[in-house]
């Protein structure tokens, strides 16, 4: 089995990150083809960075289907490109968010997702709440811009586990989520120390991806993600019409 | 005051007819800036048209708002866009869905969306839950493709009819919204045949771009839509960089 | 165009007051015609007098729709009376809680609406979420008497301001709602000085109303606001028979 | 024990019957008070006439209190004036389709209200979502003028009973509610006739008067609830002034 | 009338405890028969209790009703068993927390439920959730294991006021809801010390389940509570075959 | 990888058939435990059956637990059990329902299950808004009994397809979902004959486990499913004190 990891933030060394902790949880026989998207914004943080990420991350999905992938996961907690990606594809596609919460939903009632910026916290309540988790889960911004969690002499860690432990004790959380692609390196020693179980998004997507092959399950192709209609694409987007 | 309408569609026949509406409706000192986008799909249907869609929607925000726009209107019923959009100006921006259905609340307790094809009515359901409205708002797809609402020729309105006429008689529609960009036109007559509130996205949007302006109200730049942060963005998207 | 706004509660300097903010929002065409509620509460606080209104109320949108009003605002926050006015009346009616919650709607994903005494603040959470805004608005009461807003010596503003901090730190909020007809005339200096946008119930109503009239939108007759049917009025309520 | 129960409708036939359905339920030390209210629409059809039904209701209320009522019901299925009454009393005040709802609910996991007219269709439909059983209470008009349930030879009870018939083959009801003060002696019969349970909310609200009295419980007065503040009402309702 | 009082909790004390509750606010016609569960956990805390208490609490349920009861009660917050119990029997069923929770929703519109231990808290929740009281409950855990409420040297008091003071501070609560069987007693006098209602289970339930008999309403057998198909029963639970 | 699947239903055909599918799914290296429980009815319709499936369900749970199981899968589309095995197991603990939504929610916006009985459709209906899929899940019942899914000769098959067809035409299903454990074997062919996805719970909630154990995950023991408290467990129950 082959899953297409793409990176939507242009950074290639937060790619090599995601597709670590990818490799640590796939199956012996899944095979993890991560691609870096070729166009957008070095990292996403908030609304107009995930809009103009998607071209270059749906420009991935293509290629990596071209190349056999089974399904893909779109590599940023902001799920942002999943229903285009989905429509597009004919394999199944996965986000972050979606599959982190959800699993999180397997082992705890109550929990919460601690993301980077302020910016980033209600776009991620709002997704929590179209997966139907809003009364389930808590959002937290712990004020780190993404690329300071490639950067290992960063406050980032300090501030992460500050609002862990806020989580903890004000939100009566019993699970943690990790709301950013940048922090997979982290779960399992966070896990260790608090004690309760800590999600990341990757493996998470990982694993749902593996999970759907297995089972002969892709996209549904009725209805929301019926496959794009062939039609022009005007300017310097007409190589991307389906 | 000058409002900027953007069609994202790249079909110019359509943005002409959306500038009539808005033109019809905007108060006397209003002028309306209407910009085709000028590149991405001709017409837009479903989730990957819509993302597609997007460098050139923003494209266009940007150079309208340089050209002195006060307010935005994105001329689309799936709102693509209108988060990124708000993000990145600073100018109030409008989507169609949102200003259509907070108007058709005024009028009706209970109404219903015809929009045009079945990939777009759970877009649009999913919309109407997004903005709080999914206890008042049915949606019906009409089965039209967008670009057959151009041609005066085709089925498109015996099809239209028809389902407003099951939206009043099996959904107890008290007003019905018209989901779609290219249906402005339709509006008026509609109304007078069927005897309840029509709603046209881009008469209501433009009206609410003026209300906002009129009250020196703007996007607020704390927390979800705070401006993009400076950062590089690669290959074909380096232009779009904040 | 010609819009009444009627003040239910029964103090003609607030009249005033809402009438100045009015007219400082109303397109160079619009006549304002404010009245004063005949009869019930100086001021309004809580479901009793909010109940006690309603004739008054009522007797003033029957006596401006004839005198040839376009549209009617209700100035008072707490939307009371809003459903029977719209089955009265065949022009549009606007309550303050409602626009202003759509208009910060369009400006904010989460924003909080200061209102004044502690017994108005359920009764305003549960219209926003009779609106559909439970999710994105929470409610703060600041524990001002209506008319003391009316009185410059008082420690009105103070607690207001105090109210509007504890909001943007505890809540996260990105925008402040007004949530009382009396505070029209702070929105602006609020807006200011907090650099976030600051909505005012008068004018986001007044502005709703000419967007209505200016698309030919009127009140559903069809279902929920129906007119009332022809029948007795016992006692010293037959005047008022429909 | 004594029951106040007013009826807002100014129809003496009305209370007459609501009180008899009264008296068949209460416990044998129960006083059943009636009194109609003595200003207002004969028939509560709508929001304009439940507006202009309160003064008289709350008067009632008044009354009935001072004669010594341990607790109140509003014999009007809109529960039209039931915040204000509970404000306004020290006893406790109760609704019919709050009442009806609620027994409803510890019989059945689905259920469909059958009102009369199609404009109280979704006024009691959102009463339900109100009251947290929108997700279990569905809403049927039969289409029966309320005065016309006085009269034994309309043709009401067909219209009620096809109603109930829909309810039970297309909504999966198991139980029934009947939407109205004025079908309080057909809930026997309908319910062997049918075969669930078939809730009346007269029966419901006085049996729930009985068991707050007897539990010594009262409204709450801190914060929704909490008694008028003294204050000036003005003109024709100054009498009525807290 | 009589009415079954089953407490799943296999400690003959409490039974005691609610049984006085019970027979405090019955009407004078009512006995009470109160079973004690002859197998299970000496106290439910927590999901796997409530499992396991289910056979013996449905056992008492069937003893119950073939002596003649007209209604039952479970004496146990959590609500254990149900549907399970409603499913089984053809007298109505009354739980706790679903007496209770309708029962301060018709005297506040914002409440607080004070339960025992943080494991019940979410699950309560839950249930709130369930029966439609979200928005307007609220519930927190005093910290007290359910046997020490059996102890009159405990801790247990000063912990449950604690949490009550926090609730009127902090969640503007209006009422007061007990959340264990074992704090019957202390409803009274809570009441008095804090001047709101404070809604104990046992009694609530009591009074419902009158109200149900009074009305002549019985559990639906028509969908979710159709009586248990025949069927062999294996092992051990072969005698509970229905 | 060692994953436990217990069959609550004590009909030894079913385990094998659920066994079968789950072995059909499972990665190479994962072994199927199957058991089907000792006690209990012979097949689970509705509530008591549910009930009294319980003491059978958590011993397998315990047993499997004690001989090394990574993981557990409860084989029982109404998810009965599955909070209790989450807080008395250490190893985390699958439903078929919750499984097979969240699998549904990866492949389509809106989707049907289709499940045996009415008496349990109501109670699926409440686990899909339990699990945060109200809006995204209908639920249909073919009126077959769970035993006639074991016999080849019977109509069940005839009636499923019939329900799947409605569910496609009249709820614009995307997807569907098979709701019995019962119904394992089906799955592929379905999917084959009408194109879109469809779900088996088993199949579902096997690869959920796997996915768990694969990333080191377990259920939080903060909170709701905190480990059962030691206590006695009164009669024949004696033997499960924790």
């Amino acid at each position: 089995m082959r899953i297409l990891l793409v990176n939507p933030n242009t950074t290639a060394s937060m790619t090599e990150k995601a597709a670590a902790a990818a490799r640590a949880v796939a199956a012996p026989g899944t095979e993890i083809l991560a691609l870096t998207s070729a166009m957008g914004p070095a990292s996403i943080e908030g609304h107009y960075d995930g809009a103009m990420a998607l071209p270059g991350l749906l420009q991935a999905i293509r290629a990596g289907e071209a190349e056999g992938a089974d399904a893909a996961v779109i590599a940023c907690f902001d799920d942002t490109g999943l229903d285009a990606a989905r429509a597009l594809a004919s394999i199944p596609v996965l986000g972050l968010c979606e599959s982190a919460l959800m699993t999180a939903g397997f082992l705890a009632q109550r929990f919460t997702v601690v993301t980077t910026l302020e910016r980033s916290r209600v776009l991620i309540d709002n997704l929590a709440r179209h997966y139907g988790m809003g009364a389930r889960a808590r959002v937290r911004a712990a004020d780190i811009p993404v690329l300071d969690l490639e950067d290992s002499g960063s406050h980032a860690l300090g501030r992460l586990t500050g609002e862990i432990e806020r989580a903890l004790e004000e939100d009566g959380a019993e699970a943690i989520v990790l709301g950013c692609a940048g922090m997979a390196d982290l779960a399992l020693r966070l896990q260790q120390r608090y004690g309760v179980p800590v999600v990341d998004g990757v493996s998470a997507a990982i694993k749902q991806a593996e999970a759907l092959v297995a089972q002969g399950l892709k996209t549904s192709k009725r209805g929301s993600y019926a496959a794009p209609l062939p039609k022009a694409y005007a300017g310097a987007m007409s190589a991307f019409a389906p």
